[in-house]
């Protein structure tokens, strides 16, 4: 039983798939920058209104998100407080932290790709997003993934 | 049954309740400026490294919680990433999000004053804390609450 409104319907135009390549180069910034490689984007109405990867060595704090990055930048672009009718495109599963904030942000809709089997907000048994919210996950999966465990293997060999 | 590991021994040196109204001190600004009244500090050692109140509508942005400008502000005194050995002290109990960065910060204790019904993590039937936060409510928490309550008096006046 999931306590998520995942989305059922097929996605025609590939848009979601479009916009989830624009977060994974987010997420290549945040390689490049030997951060946790993480990135998204928030899209309204077709357009790119906030973009984030994860700043959280640059920035020294552990809560300095893709997710918390694009959502800021994103509420600024549209001078108001919520993000109705936007979706956020980001390339790993949101932690409790950051579905937390799509919450206060009542964000329509959340695409991600790979799955976090650890901090995963999803692992919560209960939900989490706010009830408008719908999501989608598995966009791009393996490449959003891929990214993820080459940064590991290269912290290994560095040790 | 709770997921909590809730704190038991007595608060001997009053010590909570010498912070917890220094937090209400953070609160009165934030009501004072018209946000909502909360308000947080981050304690290491008896001192105090970093506050906040409850910024959303100056910044316009509904993520600016009092707790979240607290964590950012202490991690930047510390120097450090984590709050390992610290306390936050916030008037209401913390909401998801707060809850979910007090993971990435592993703070070592979170005291709050009055709990929030609606909102509050110990809501979600599951634990969303660090396995080493230890955690304390209902100091001042009349004192806490009324600051709230006073806040959503007024605003319905206004309308």
């Amino acid at each position: 039983m999931s306590y998520y409104n995942f989305e059922e319907k097929e996605n025609l135009t590939g848009a979601d798939e479009h916009f989830m390549k624009l977060a994974l180069n987010e997420a290549k910034k945040a390689f490049d920058n030997d951060e946790i490689p993480i990135g998204a984007i928030v899209v309204c109405q077709g357009k790119i209104i906030g973009r984030g990867y994860n700043l959280t060595e640059q920035l020294n704090d552990v809560t300095a998100h893709a997710e918390m990055q694009a959502f800021t930048a994103a509420a600024q672009t549209l001078g108001g407080k919520y993000l109705k009718d936007c979706t956020l495109y980001v390339t790993i599963e949101p932690c409790v932290m950051c579905a937390g904030a799509s919450f206060w942000m009542q964000i329509s809709r959340i695409v991600y790709g790979a799955n976090e089997e650890k901090r995963g907000f999803t692992r919560i048994n209960q939900n989490l997003l706010h009830p408008k919210t719908v999501l989608k996950g598995g966009v791009l999966a393996e490449e959003c993934g891929r990214l993820m465990t080459t940064f590991f293997q290269n912290k290994r060999k560095e040790i």
